[in-house]
């Protein structure tokens, strides 16, 4: 039987990246900073992009393609952007046997091309509003690597959008937010809590940065998803204009949000356990695995075990079930082999329990085993994954709940913070100096994001206890 | 209205760069030999996506992401396959603010990375067969660029296959044809010739390559799917190697197949007219465009056709149809408008038909129209798809055999090709001398394959006179 994965209250860092190795998620590659998304890893994500991309769609929004290459002229357009962005650009020097004459970037992300083709594109009110969007793979050259949370590749998708009024580019920066949070809570079980970032942590060009935050299990925060505002910053740059209702010549409203393969890490660290991975229902590559078990002395046994688990997988219809009929391995180990990869439900389909017409179901999230009648345990298996999928989210609820705290003082934040990591929510005035202060007050804080459902609660800033109207999550973060 | 595009019989070559840029399939983009491609030619990439990858999974091939950079030492392993690709490959040299110590090759191709991970997961016949894909970008630098079928980045799927046997890897080869085949014949509706290409036309590191060509109405060649037998070439290069099943180490027989963006331009050559695209059904991404004709001066027909167009709508269940409702257009602009983007099926909906229970459906694909009843109309169109397929699929069918010719010497072969391009067959030996031979018989001549429908059908070479047991498809080609 393979070595157990260390053990998460051991050694959270380890069992991170034991439990995507070992479960064969994805694995180091032999260039830096790289990963190899593996079969089961990348059935996960087509579930979560078929889930987002059906959002897109269903918002109105269009799929398009853009090169992956970037010259260095375009990038330069946008100050603050190119501020950001440029320290962890890879560059491409060389095509075919020839120097370039201008070296290109690999795409970090791709307003700036985006802008470059709509200046063509746009030139009435008519055109607008712009909603598109690309699935694709970018590039930040990362110092520090952890397998999906931060690699120098990964795979994203980024809405691109163009408006005639800045309250409808607000709509639409929050349309992008309320579909991450869709994402997250209703098909990966994570409660998020959105909200808006300062400054000092906005996107590189943006007016606004909007992001959900999710606590995982260790009391961490992962920001999941954002959605940025830019203003006319990039269109203003990039000679982008319309005329509009008045005929009046115009730079349009821009906004920009990306989610990426990240969001699998926060999955990963929202639900697992020391099995390994738990995965909710409705993105789970299989939903459903049958054990047969037998005994090479009753082969009448093995012959109605075998009938069973067919009949099963014949009425299962749309769950993703598989029959694991591998041989010269254990019952023990398969059930082993299946928790690491965290699949909702077990069906184990014994001789004993057939003779009085029953299986045994196990439910991944607790280890909960109970009979069910063989007649019809397919057809019930829907109801039983969508039990899954609630506890599984109410499991994440329940931790988000004990770990938050109010805090109204530096020193109550200090002790917050004192025995285990916690979400600390705090009145807070948005001053850079205080922020210095909050940060600066525990190992590795960070404001979050001053919280959107808390927005205008009237309060003394926890730093300089002068009025304040926001609350901010303050936490650790990946 | 605006200008029409050039007539195809008029420039072949500025009717297809007009149609691709008009109908907003693609554009060129400021980067070098890149294109942009836009939401119609992406939602028609999508389908083609969808339809293949439902292939895949169904013929056992599981999804994966690997690194789209690739150390240079990768690259050299393999003498040949260096060979034939360093020449248009584009260098990362610079990471962030670093010169880096070996510069990464942006992928042309995945087998060297794949290799690499595939030694440390490769261990036993056990682990064999591996059946992986990849959907992904990769880059050729290119000299002269045409959007969708030159350009130096594309879009691809690449198969990815390990294999006990040289046999099973000789299946493997002819599943991934079949795939090809299936998904230009049955939903491109472009019939193809599978064969095998020449040694000097094979795949940089094969032992063989298989090939679907198809003629587009120029009477010239698309390569448009390839399927390469590796050998033990790569999995020795890379030191891949498992225990058989008497215990004893080998190296596995490997073979890769793809398809690319470029599918998407012979789409366009095989089937478009001097009026744009003619979509087939079942990849079109609208099926069915309904166009409402109403007067001002008759509101109450308005009503009555604005009421038909929703029922129409309401009723079309899974059919792809939109409802032109732009105001300030007139119809028969609309018409253009949808013709040029070669939508099948146009249903005009006016308020003279109406008063009889009718509407118009026009055929795209040869202008036919006729009166059909409202009732019911829309149940039927999914029929009416079907026959639109059907004819498309039969005028390209049309067209390959009235523009095949069977040659016996290359002066025939000259005459063949004197008055337009054809796809001429003719028996041929294989010998490197004769290829040189017939490609020089003619302007731009190649062998696209070697007939695998004909293969072993005893004649005498065309440019020697000797005995010959192939076929040759020769041509002019994309």
């Amino acid at each position: 039987m393979p070595k157990a994965i260390t053990r998460k209250s051991e050694d959270f860092d380890r069992w991170y990246t034991d439990t995507v190795r070992r479960a064969e998620l994805a694995d180091y590659a032999p260039v830096r900073g790289c990963m190899v998304i593996r079969p089961y890893g990348y059935a996960l994500w087509e579930r979560i992009q078929r889930a987002l991309d059906d959002m897109l769609k269903r918002t109105g929004h269009e799929n398009m393609y853009f090169p992956l290459l970037i010259p260095e002229s375009y990038l330069l357009k946008e100050a603050e952007h190119v501020k950001g962005f440029a320290p962890e650009v890879a560059w491409v020097t060389q095509g075919g046997q020839k120097e370039l004459e201008e070296r290109l970037a690999i795409r970090p992300t791709s307003e700036t091309i985006i802008c470059s083709m709509f200046a063509d594109w746009i030139h009435s009110y008519r055109d607008l509003p712009v909603l598109i969007n690309q699935w694709a793979n970018v590039m930040r050259w990362e110092k520090r690597t952890r397998l999906f949370l931060r690699t120098s590749e990964f795979l994203w998708q980024e809405a691109h959008t163009f408006h005639e009024t800045h309250a409808q580019a607000a709509a639409e920066v929050d349309t992008g937010l309320e579909c991450y949070r869709e994402l997250a809570e209703e098909w990966l079980a994570i409660p998020v809590i959105p909200g808006r970032k300062t400054e000092s942590e906005k996107f590189a060009g943006a007016e606004y940065t909007l992001s959900i935050e999710a606590m995982m299990s260790d009391g961490w925060a992962l920001q999941s998803g954002t959605s940025h505002h830019l203003g006319q910053n990039f269109t203003r740059a990039y000679g982008i204009s319309f005329s509009d209702r008045e005929n009046v010549l115009q730079h349009p409203f821009q906004t920009s949000w990306g989610l990426s393969t990240r969001i699998i890490g926060g999955l990963i660290m929202a639900h697992g356990d020391d099995a390994g991975l738990v995965m909710p229902p409705r993105v789970a590559p299989i939903q459903v695995v049958v054990v047969p078990v037998t005994r090479s002395n009753d082969p009448e046994g093995a012959a109605a075990v075998d009938e069973a688990c067919r009949r099963i997988a014949a009425e299962a219809g749309d769950v993703r079930l598989r029959v694991d009929r591998r041989e010269g391995i254990r019952p023990g180990e398969k059930y082993a082999h299946w928790e690491l990869r965290g699949v909702p439900l077990r069906l184990t389909v014994g001789a004993r329990d057939l003779a009085t017409g029953q299986v045994t179901v196990t439910r991944r999230v607790d280890g909960e085993s109970w009979a069910e009648p063989l007649d019809g345990v397919a057809a019930r298996l829907p109801a039983l994954l969508d039990e899954v999928q609630a506890r599984i989210r109410s499991r994440a609820e329940g931790l988000l709940r004990d770990r938050s705290v109010e805090v109204r003082s530096l020193d109550e934040l200090r002790e917050a913070f004192a025995e285990r990591p916690v979400f600390a929510n705090a009145p807070f005035c948005e001053r850079p100096a205080c922020e210095e202060a909050v940060t600066s007050a525990a190992h590795a804080l960070t404001i979050r994001v001053l919280r959107r459902d808390r927005s205008g609660e009237v309060g003394r800033c926890l730093a300089c206890g002068e009025a304040s109207s926001e609350v901010a999550l303050i936490a650790r973060a990946y």
